[in-house]
């Protein structure tokens, strides 16, 4: 079966996707020219939007009473996932993203933090608005996991010795807690505590197996696949999973390369490196994990009721393994 | 009078500043090392730490029954204020604050973003902790304010035709905002709505005096006042105050200069710059809005009942002018 985005998992919340994209530009007005121009710049080059999705297919499944409130929720996943881009763009120095100027190559790095601390800050303030100090509690606490996630990112950065554990703890914080957030956030909201977990499970595999793939893609995707550079990890000295298991699987010269590239960074070495990371097994191994992490989310799934949303969910999870099949 | 920063403005609330001290050090707190260092750099370069000093003594205004709530406000207060210098000194390539290598010159840009990011996060987190609706909402306008007024600036940048209620509106977001929150924000927590609207008016108006001064010493401050070098603000092309008004009171080749200076930026200019705002009178209109904002802020301060605690705000209001005089 070939899953289709807009039919197999926009489709069962398309009326509430509609009303959350207004939210989200009444979100970001202001009465500053410049903080409205690059806030509807980077919020127009958003992508699928599959966070603030996952949250409306949430909402659903937890049959949540009062839709314009999950509309909201999903229109702060959207804002604050806006916010971390902004500020990622910034860090990474990109000047592009999805092929549109980034904040900071069309602006300047300046406007890019700055309308990025607004995004973080109206993000919360609409939060304040639903009125329910649980749903803040867990935004608060795991917005301070993410920053720490890409902190400990940049800490990782050219460190060879970086193992599998701090790998998931990175990808947990800058990836599957948002995804987190945004399907617990739904469960919290609609005042169904006994989804909160399966829900939080089903997002944090999913959300750990999305960034597996994407890394992955790093090292085999070609030209043609959208958005993702060859080498762009490498190229930043990042110990991602595809390097992390060639160093376990390897000895000698091939050993001391991998090691080399993530010390220095820079893609010298990359054809290389493309080719150990084939050879010792290492993109098998990344690939099975991503497998298991789909599994587990799908499993997480099994706990909530049968419905479109939970099968739209569904969907989602099998279309990111498409990525590397 | 000579008013002494530790005797006249401290000493009340000596006891609370410390256990104050504490709590930022556990807010800090993180399991990644590096944003534990880098916090620690960044809130141990604070200075005088004169916002939650304005919170705690509001906090004794209000008669709060818990003060440890009160030194928890604190301590969000002054982190919230680090993660926007933290985030400043990336804006402004800045290497050194208060004679301190800066966090993104000690480690880099990227860091500095991030881990004002979790600053941000964090200050949220705790303030959750609190409990306290209205004071979530306070908070949550007001950060929004904040970063729209530091946009607002980036904004008026090379702007000659900025005029002096936009330069208000910048001078009220990037400073006064959290003055504000600081000492109303005491107020909500204690319960003493009656005490929000004159704690609001003195750090609003206190808020405002205090940057125009800033704004002034950019022109008149000598090499021992320290923080601060003469022509930052010209260098940048930023519209203060002293440049606004000597634009208004001048015509022909010295509106010109003053004209270009803000357009282009640099202190090509500076010494003639310098000569035109003090011969212009505008320097004289500056030091008389610096007083009429003091004079408001201590009419404020009047509605409340006295105390040493009200003194102290008072000499903390007197003693800004000083710099000036």
């Amino acid at each position: 079966m070939t899953i289709d985005f807009k039919q197999d998992i926009l489709a069962p919340v398309a009326t509430d996707f509609a009303a959350m994209d207004k939210l989200i530009n009444e979100g970001i007005s202001s009465k500053v020219a410049l903080v409205m121009s690059v806030s509807k710049h980077v919020v127009e080059a958003g992508g699928k939007r599959m966070r603030p999705i996952m949250c409306l297919l949430a909402a659903h499944i937890c049959e949540e009473p009062n839709l314009v409130n999950a509309q909201k929720l999903a229109a702060i996943i959207e804002m604050l996932h806006t916010a971390t881009l902004v500020h990622d763009d910034v860090v990474d120095e990109s000047g592009l993203r999805r092929g549109r100027p980034t904040a900071n190559a069309t602006w300047n790095n300046q406007t890019a933090v700055l309308v990025g601390d607004f995004l973080i800050s109206r993000a919360f303030d609409l939060l304040v608005d639903l009125n329910n100090m649980v749903l803040l509690k867990d935004f608060s606490t795991g917005t301070c996991e993410i920053a720490e996630g890409e902190v400990l990112q940049l800490q990782a950065q050219h460190q060879p010795d970086t193992d599998e554990a701090t790998y998931l703890s990175i990808i947990h914080g800058k990836t599957s807690r948002l995804f987190e957030l945004a399907t617990e956030g739904a469960a919290i909201l609609a005042g169904k505590h006994e989804y909160r977990e399966p829900l939080r499970l089903f997002a944090g595999h999913f959300g750990n197996a999305f960034q597996i793939i994407d890394d992955i893609l790093d090292y085999t995707s070609d030209a043609e696949t959208l958005g993702k550079n060859i080498g762009d990890d490498l190229m930043e000295g990042k110990p991602t999973l595809p390097l992390i298991s060639a160093l376990q699987n390897t000895t000698g010269e091939e050993h001391a390369i991998v090691r080399k590239s993530i010390a220095t960074g820079g893609i010298a070495d990359l054809d290389r490196v493309i080719e150990i990371v084939n050879s010792s097994g290492a993109l098998d191994y990344c690939r099975q994990r991503a497998h298991e992490e789909t599994t587990s989310a799908l499993n997480a799934l099994q706990q909530l009721p049968e419905s479109d949303y939970r099968q739209a969910l569904h969907n989602l999870a099998q279309l990111a393994l498409h990525r590397i099949q």
